[in-house]
Order: C-alpha cells, then structure tokens, then sequence
C-alpha cells in the first residue's frame, strides 16, 4: 500500500526535524560560543539532507497513487495535508532557492552589523536583492498555487489567508485604533493623576522568578513530564511536543517582562502539548500556523494573563515566590496599572496590546506595495515614517534603526508573515468570546486559578483539530464565524475605557 | 575526484554523528522523562540512517578508486582508516545484526529487571542467546579481518590489540598485584593506626562542589569556550570536540566523588577537545580507541589527581571554594587518606586503583573462554567466584548481583571492551614515565597548578595523532616502547607502598 510507505517517509522526516529542533534548542540554551561553527555546518548539512528527502521527485507519485487508495477518514485528511505541504515544499526550482537563500543570507547579515547604527544607505542594495528575489518567489509560488502573489506568500504561513479577506478586517481595527488609543492614553492619564504608578520594588531574584513562572505554568496546563524552562537570549517555545521546550530571561529590576514573556510562550507550549500524539509524524498532525499559533500564546498572555480576574488570583502567588515586601502595599489596581500601560512608540516587540495591531499594519500595508512594484525599496523609510505619524504619531524620518531597520523579517526574506501577530491577537479574542459563550463562568475560573474548562474547550475546538483545516476554517469552526476585529476591539474597550 | 567524493560523504555522516551525540547528551542532561519514548523513535531513525549511509555498498568503490589517486600524505592516512572502518562496520550481514540486535536488547532489558534481585537462574537463557549470537559475531569479524575470534572483538574497541600481547602484561600486573595488595593493606593499616582517617566534614553544598570542580576543569586544561560542565544520573564526557559535554554528579555528604569523577571526564574531554580541528569529519580524525582514551582520563585522574603534588597545590583551593571549615585542621596526609584508600570489594566501578585491575582481568579470562567456546554462560558463576577467591579474597557464590550481574556490557552484548579500562590504566603510568623522562619538572609542574608543558607533551604525543595509529602503534610512538605492565607497578608501589 503506498499509504505505509508515505507513513513511513514521515516517520523519517519527523526523526531529523527532531533532530533539528532539539539542535535548535540547544544551540540557544547550552551550546558555548566555540561550538557555534560546526553546528551552523552539522545544522545546515541536516536541512539539506531533510529538504533533499522531503522534496524527492517519487513522493509526488506516492500521494497521487495514495488518493486512489481505500483509505480511512483520518488518511484521507493526511492526505490533503500532505499534497498541500509537498506543493508548498516542491514549487520553487532548486537553482532559484539557492540563489535567493545566498541573498537573504547576505542581506540579515548586513542588516546586523549596519542596524545598530541605523546606516539605511549602506543596507539598501542588499534590501533591493532581497525584494527583487521574493518578488520572483512571489510569481512563482503564485503560478503553482493559483494565487495571488502576496497570498502565495502568506500560504506558507497561514494556509488559505488571504489579503482580500485579512485587509477589510485590519482596516476596521485601525480606523477603530486611531480614535480609541487617544482615548485610551486619556482615560489612562486621569487614573494616573487619582493615583500615581507605584514602581516596582526590586531587586527581583532570577531564581525567585523561575519558581514563580514555573509555578504559572503549571497552574495554567504546561505538562513538565513533557517540557522544561529554561533561559536564552531570545525567549522562545521550540522542541517537538511530546518534550516542549520553552525559554525567557530575566531581569532582575522587575519581574513583569520575564514572567509576562513566560506565559505567552506558555500559551504557544500548550497548543503543543495538546495536539494529537497519533499523528505527530504528519503535516496534518502539525499546529495549522502562525496566526493560529499566535493566538494561542496570546489567548493566555492577553486573554488570561492580562486580565483583571488573573491578577485578582496571581496576586497572592507573587508574595508566596518573590516574597512579602516583592509587591508590598499594592492592590490590584496598582498591579494593573503596569499590566495595562498603554505608551506609542518606535518598536513593535516592545509594544502594548493596543499600539501593537497599528506596527502590524503599517507593515502588511507596505510589504503589499512592495510585492507588487507598487513600492520601490528606496521609498520605505518615507512610506513607513508617513504611516507612523499617522498611526502612532511618532516620525521615524531620522532614525531608520528604529523606523524600516528594526526587524529582522525583510532583512531576511520573510514577506507575509508579520499579519500572523495581529490575525493571532483577534483570533484569540474572537476565540475567547466564544468560549465565554459556551462557558459562562470562564472569568470566575480564571478568579480561581482553574484552567480546567478553558483548556478543554481550546483542547476540543482548536489543538486536537491540529492541521486539518485552513487557517480561515479553523476559526469558523471553532468559534462559528469569520475572522472580525470586533472581539478585539470590544476587549480593548472593555480593558482600557471600562 | 574521488576523494572528494568521500570528503563530502564524511562531512554528512559527521552532521548526522553529531546530531546523535548531541540528542544523547540532552537526552541524559535535560530532556523531561515524558519526552523519551518520541526520542528513542527519533535516535533510533537517525541511527539507521545514519548505519545506511555510512555503510552503502558504493563506498567501497570509491576507497579502491581513492587508492589509486595521486593524494597527499593525510589523505593517504585517511583513506586507510576510511578502510579500515569501513571494513569492520560492514563485516556483519544485515540480516545477523538484526537478529543479533534483538537477542541484546532482549537480554539487557531482562539484566535491567532482574539484577536488582541477583536472580541468574532467570537472566541465564537471555544471556545464552547473546553469548551464542556473539560467538557467531566473532566468527563472522575473525573471516572478513583474518584476526582471531577474540582479537576481531577487540578490534572494534582498540584497533591493533591482541590478545597475545596483552595477556603476557595482564599475568605479570596479576602477579604482581597479588602479592601487592596484602602489603598495601598492611602498609595503610600502619598508617591508620598512627594517624585514624578523619572523616568528611560535611554536608558540601552542590553549588560549591560545582565551583571547585570548574576551577580544576579549567586549571587542567579544559576549554570552556568548546564545552560545559552539567549533571546527570551516569556521568559521562560526550558531544563534539568542539562542544565537549561533561557530567557529573553531586552527593553533599562528601565531595571527593564528584571532584575526582570531574577530573576523570576531564581527561577526556582534554582529548577530544585536543583532536586536529581540521580532520574532525574524517575516521582518522577521531580519537584512537576505548584503551587509549581510558589512558587520558586516567592519566589525568589517577598520574595527575591521585598524586600528592596535586593536593599540595589543591587544598588550598578546597577552603577557597568549599568554605574554610571543610577541611579544617586536615594536612596533606589526611587528605591523601581519602584519596589514596585501598579496599578490595565485589563492584569493579566502586574499586580502587589497585583493586581495580584483578576485576578487569577476572573479566578478561572468562570472556576469553566464552568466546572459545570452553566455558558455558551457565558456568560463569563458578569461574566468576573461584577467581573472586583467588584474586581478592571475595566469594560471590551467593551473591550473583554484585557477581556476574553487576556490569551492563555482557547482557548488552559488548566482549572485548573490559581489557580497555585495564589497559588505559597501564598506558596512562607508560606515558607518564615517558613525559617524565622527557621532562623531568613536571611533578614540580603540578606542585604548582601548571599543566602547560604537560598538555602540550600530550598533545603532540597523543591527541594530535588521532587515529593516525593502531593502538599500540601510538604508545610506542609517544613512549618508545611496547606496553609493559613495570610503569603501572612501579606507579602503585611508589604511591602505596612508599
């Protein structure tokens, strides 16, 4: 049956991507300095190999020769996930991909050494090659999917997004943010005045803060049989999901940043954990995407974790781990005040829940133009200052760093990707609206510190369905309707306005 | 070329070698219990994979094509390891090794379970079928590589051993240490009895054990921009020479446990860390063997660390990192109390340095006569208890656990391998008479915490030269002469008897 033998090619590609993500793993958490250039070499030689063995020429006619198969339900699903994934895998000819890789490549490491000094001048050739390289991906991956250029692009991230959908949608939530972060910074100044933002008393011992997120993590699922924390530079959520590896770092002058960054990556962690073991080897077994995986780590970091009920029920835990004088004298409302701060500035990953949709947009908005010619890579530092005065009311004319230079996405070649945060900012919204519906008491659980329901209705209605639906499907069938950006902006009122 | 054709296979077998190394160190040092089933899939995938590749049957053409190209001097000596190992991962048809394979994993699962009650009786028939199976292994190696049943064993572990050489030197260190044991327990109950041993003054905290045992790693050597130092249950000196990964482990009742585990993984990890970089993906490029690599970690534990120059450098730096009472009032002679105990006992992993050797050799014999067929499994426990008898004074007739089921090798198949813990023992003493002879400071160099001209000797004599040499090739290169059993004697009888 040519089912097995596509079983068992998954079985081998699952080995090496484990493989992969555990090098990954170590590489960020363990590995000393000097060990870092024969991992780049043994990391590379093992992407080939993987690439070489998940591309190979025969496995187009395995799943032709698999559809004409009696197979059960749960195969025939896999099915379609694996020719979506070999189609994705498979539509860009060799040559072309080794051309564009040697661009990126040059590009993210031009853009690391020129960035800090903001030198845009300097950079932009190597911008140009790499637009002019995913402009070619772009045709290319289009004519082979059917698509639209930038919806080819989006594809490999969000499968059936598509910017004709997702760009009505984010014009609702920015004609909605322009009026309500004005607001929102004015309703935060009268409180402010009441009562004044109480710093934090620290130091705050790293160890401390482990047992406290630790203990976070586990209130809210994480199965430390199947994962860990640790610390790295870059905090992320890698691993495979029957060992999850999760990271943060700390800083010792406040608690909120590590423990905030523990339980997004938490959030992303239990999506992991909960998708069906059984079917770990295939693509239909793998977490739907980005913005999906996104609005998993954001469901708990601003759904739960930046809730008014959450902090009724953490606030005790914070004396129990950081100790009696961590937080002495504070109520709630002192707590939320950090919790809730709402500040526009230059950099997307430092900003709030509420400024944050508007980095978003600016970027989707120009990275269209660009996939289109519309826009030439030499007139993104004034596309992007226009759109931050209007959006944010900060000009970034003169500070490129901090303006086009700030992230490492174009740098190296990843166009259609920066929609995910935000589509994962209101599906995570949209997703707790709906379970609120179902589940009434979801607020008092959360008052009580009891994630049980919360985490089966998530269980049911979005990890165990893994990849067996789109991106725009998924949502519909979790939650009964398209994407909207009314959850997002009715949670946003209700925050910061209430 | 064809060469480069091997080149490139070798840098893909290297990155897949390195991928298996690295999965096992996280496996041992950082992986949840949760994540083991996944990860044994995975290792076993990439194992076979790995075993595929580096055994395909083209490779063979291209070592004869490499053979008559016009190569240089490291390639030449490449290209007869490349035979050479070649030739003894081939020499077993597919079809024995995975009879064999089953048989082993069988019969060590069943050691697992039945060791902790000694129950032989019920282990017998598992150990039956891997001693059948081995002796057809043997056979199978001593046709393809003309060598003996036994030597084709060895051959695996220590390329160029034979059991013609090495028995001479392990009879005469046999007598010898017959005679030697009695008076070096005669010479320590006379000691004891003017000065009684003075206990640990415990408890060590692990934190500071930690910290002593990083300050003598780096003292000696070790490169911690190309390694670590973690814990784990067995500890153990894995990795990549460039990313050696050391473990230990922590009792705080004492500390010389952790200390001298420490330093004896730091002997190999000295070794790997000093193999030539640039052959690092060649089988010449690896270390030489099982017996030459227990020859660095013993030359660093037992010459260096066991000496009393070291501890007259080292204590000092035991109250700087364990505190100032942890030894307080000891002198020299009371810490060498410790660590120069001899007690003849049943577990070879717990033995001394004296001791140690009559277990290897027991070990040595009876597999000696498996292999030939003149002594059956079902025999073992009386050949095992009538040497305990003769060589230590120990019977183990009614103690089959701490007997012939105390060691994993046997029930996982491995014969041949004990010789290299022995033989590792007497290359470390050859060698330091060698180094001495050569530069005749160098106690006085440990007197002061300097190992510069030690390591360097070592290096040119040893590291550098890989797998340039069969086993005893190397040690009449780096010391002149053949292996004798005289240097490892004349090292007890100083140190035990002087």
């Amino acid at each position: 049956m040519t089912f097995s033998r596509l079983d068992t090619h998954c079985r081998k590609l699952e080995a090496m991507e484990h493989a992969l993500s555990m090098l990954r793993v170590d590489e960020a958490v363990m590995m000393p300095a000097g060990g870092g250039d024969k991992r780049a070499e043994a990391v590379a030689t093992l992407a080939g190999m993987y690439h070489q063995q998940a591309t190979a020429p025969e496995i187009a006619d395995w799943i032709a020769d698999a559809e004409a198969e009696d197979l059960n339900a749960a195969q025939k699903t896999a099915l379609i996930e694996f020719r979506r994934d070999y189609l994705n895998k498979t539509c860009l000819p060799v040559a072309f991909v080794e051309r564009q890789t040697a661009a990126n490549m040059r590009s993210e490491q031009m853009w690391r050494a020129l960035r800090p000094a903001g030198d845009w001048a300097e950079f932009l050739p190597a911008l140009e090659a790499v637009v002019a390289a995913m402009r070619e991906e772009a045709a290319l991956r289009a004519d082979v999917l059917g698509l639209a250029p930038y919806d080819a692009l989006m594809e490999q991230y969000d499968p059936g997004n598509r910017a004709a959908a997702v760009a009505p949608v984010f014009d609702d939530l920015k004609r909605f943010l322009k009026s309500f972060i004005p607001e929102a910074l004015e309703h935060q100044a009268q409180r402010r005045a009441r009562r004044p933002m109480k710093p934090m008393n620290g130091p705050f011992p790293v160890e401390r803060q482990r047992a406290l997120g630790l203990s976070m993590m586990g209130a809210l699922g994480f199965d430390f049989t199947h994962g860990r924390l640790d610390v790295s530079h870059h905090p992320f959520c890698g691993g495979v999901p029957t060992d999850v590896r999760m990271t943060t770092r700390y800083e010792t002058r406040e608690f909120l940043s590590a423990l905030m960054g523990t339980l997004h990556e938490t959030g992303h962690a239990l999506y992991e954990q909960g998708l069906p073991t059984e079917w770990s080897h295939w693509p239909v077994g793998r977490a739907r995407g980005m913005a999906i995986h996104e609005s998993q780590s954001l469901f708990v970091e601003q759904q739960i974790a930046r809730s008014d009920v959450f902090w009724s029920w953490a606030m005790p835990h914070l004396a129990e781990h950081l100790g009696e004088d961590a937080v002495a004298g504070w109520d709630l409302e002192d707590m939320l005040a950090h919790v809730h701060h709402v500040e526009p500035g230059f950099i997307r990953v430092d900003a709030d829940e509420a400024t944050y949709p508007l980095h978003v947009i600016l970027r989707f908005e120009i990275e269209q133009e660009l996939v289109s010619g519309a826009l030439r890579p030499s007139d993104i530092p004034e596309a992007w200052n226009a759109r931050m005065v209007e959006y944010l009311g900060l000009s970034t004319l003169d500070n490129p760093r901090d303006g086009a230079m700030q992230d490492v996405h174009w740098p190296a070649g990843a166009f259609g990707y920066f929609p995910s945060y935000t589509l994962g900012a209101m599906i995570a919204a949209q997703q707790w609206a709906a379970l609120e519906a179902s589940h009434p008491g979801a607020r008092e659980d959360i008052a009580r510190g009891d994630f049980t329901a919360i985490n089966a209705w998530r269980r049911t209605q979005i990890w165990q369905r893994a990849s067996t639906l789109s991106t725009p499907d998924l949502l519909v069938a979790a939650t009964g309707e398209p994407l909207s950006a009314r959850f997002f902006e009715a949670h946003l009122r209700r925050r910061y306005l209430g």
